[in-house]
């Protein structure tokens, strides 16, 4: 088992990564008596909720949980109330726990239903997927959808606890471990060069799911984005680097409507659209980006915009992106493989080219 | 006009406080070219909305709004996508600032808004009820209603400004101006007994609204509440004196159904129950009671539990207030008029004879 401490200015967090942790009672953070809500799915649920609820049990807390609809589409103020309901119908007060039991969207919607319950409870979070291992279990960042744009609403909201098991990615769909991989990539380009070799050495064993090579992946990124968002809590500056590819991606999730591609798979995309905005202006070589593309493809994710998507269809949903900055565009962009910068001054004619050259002709 | 400083662990904000302040573009911390989004409701739009918004196109913002409906019903998680939507239709970006122009629903339900917006966006209360401007303007709590619980959704979240006009409270039906009083007079009766005597001396000239005894009553309410908040900024120990009458008062407000009677007539009634229970336990003299009743009545403030209402609806609404700990009742009882304590071990007979003691026969 590894362990990663994420050091806030507030408060510190442990997060466990080993084989068979969701019946190693030892890393739950509750005791006998303790009340307790778990937030899962309709997919995740027959898989293992009554691993994780058993083990709570032989703890000695008294469990409850509430299933949401499987799906980014879901990730809404209805589910949110959903849960609100069964915690209150359930009677839990301020002292009780919500354990965030799934991938993403159960973290994202539970953490910012923890975060707003009775104005804030005690939350654990249990990603079964490879993105929410690497990604949103480490930062705080729990948001609901609004029709009108993507994680626009939600909390800063830091768990107690973070339990990821990496045998739950034995029962993940291949698709969605690629997709994981594309933010597993995209730590190693922005941030950590030797992180990024390390990659182009055991791509094919991460794909693979060695269990072994994915432990030391999963707590390499925790440690890079724990050691970001310890300087920058809420998004002020360093932890913005975090979005390579975000800004471009999230254009492509809102044009193709949530869900049609998987958010890693609009990262990986996205990110060559940023390598090459930042190759146009001389700072990434041609064999850079190549890298880059390679190490997206052999873990199967697009590296171009999706068939049918025109460059212009780009801007309207970029400029209502939240790293919009009074009406500038906001942009990672990378300096040199392993090192991203933030510009407010991209020229909107390379933006529009750079998304060219990553549009695939009809 | 008058000045309190609330001083918190990360930050520290201005409550202004005087006659004609919605006018003085000095007291808004804004510049040319913020933009602004007010949050009000279709009563006080006529009244002071165009007033705002023309101070705020003075110092050159950009000025939005969104009206929603008035009352307590409307503090719910639909008005505060109502928000959402109208932010992201006019393009708001996470530099913008919402204001909060209206009582305590639209206090809360904005505030909420902007504490949720983007994960988080600038907020600026002004309060035009009494019991805004005393209880809801300091404290940073932000919530909206389950239809299984009040204020069971929220955050706490600090504005940068406060500005209070006392000169709104002219437009304010009487009927709330009392209502805000209950408040008041919880303030001295909790923490202040020199000012529980000065209310006991100006409570005529504050119900008749004298302008100069509303300044400093509304500001030696909010000092006293920026005194207990900055020692407690989540409500874990000294704030919960503050919910003085609270427990029982929900509790009126739940079996009424939301509406029916007045918060702070919910509070009057609540807060002699509570007196009652003191007087029951041998902290507060008969005439401790019969000074506090007084002071409610001559603000024309109910003491009594509502016509109809059995002592034994109170406990099962009580249960589930957010105040309950580990399934047990959270009490603020009197020591003496002026020093209020919580207890959580209050013997559920006595409660029961104290909301009996507050019960009119029919």
């Amino acid at each position: 088992m590894q362990c990663v401490n994420v050091e806030l200015k507030e408060r510190r967090y442990p997060i466990y990564i080993g084989e068979h942790l969701l019946t190693d009672s030892s890393v739950y953070p509750l005791k006998s008596g303790d009340k307790v809500m778990i937030v899962t799915n309709e997919t995740i649920a027959p898989l293992y909720l009554e691993t994780v609820a058993n083990t709570l049990k032989r703890i000695g807390c008294q469990v409850d949980h509430v299933l949401l609809k499987d799906g980014e589409k879901y990730k809404t103020l209805d589910s949110l109330n959903q849960i609100f309901t069964a915690l209150l119908q359930q009677n839990h007060g301020r002292d009780t726990t919500l354990i965030a039991l799934g991938g993403g969207v159960i973290g994202d919607v539970a953490g910012y239903a923890a975060a707003s319950y009775q104005r804030g409870i005690k939350f654990i979070q249990i990603p079964t997927t490879l993105l929410s291992q690497v990604d949103s279990s480490v930062g705080g960042k729990t948001a609901v959808n609004h029709e009108l744009g993507k994680n626009m609403i939600g909390a800063f909201y830091q768990p107690i606890t973070v339990i990821i098991d990496t045998t739950t990615l034995n029962t993940l769909p291949k698709r969605e471990v690629n997709a994981g991989l594309a933010e597993v990539i995209k730590y190693g380009a922005i941030l950590d060069y030797p992180f990024f070799e390390w990659l182009e050495r055991h791509i094919d064993n991460l794909v693979a799911l060695n269990q072994q090579d994915l432990q030391y992946c999963i707590a390499r990124c925790c440690q890079i984005k724990a050691d970001v968002v310890a300087h920058d809590e809420t998004e002020k500056g360093e932890r913005a680097l975090l979005n390579l590819g975000h800004t471009f991606g999230h254009a492509i999730e809102t044009h193709l409507g949530y869900g049609n591609w998987l958010h890693g798979e609009a990262v990986a995309a996205g990110s060559m659209m940023a390598a090459a905005l930042s190759e146009k202006l001389g700072d990434l070589t041609h064999t850079d980006v190549a890298r880059l593309e390679k190490l997206f493809a052999r873990a199967n994710l697009p590296t171009f915009s999706p068939d049918g998507m025109q460059p212009e269809d780009y801007l309207p949903h970029m400029m209502r992106d939240k790293k919009v900055l009074a009406g500038k565009l906001r942009l990672v962009l990378l300096k040199t493989l392993g090192q991203a910068y933030v510009t407010t001054d991209s020229d909107p004619t390379l933006v529009l080219e750079a998304i060219r050259a990553c549009t695939q002709a009809d």
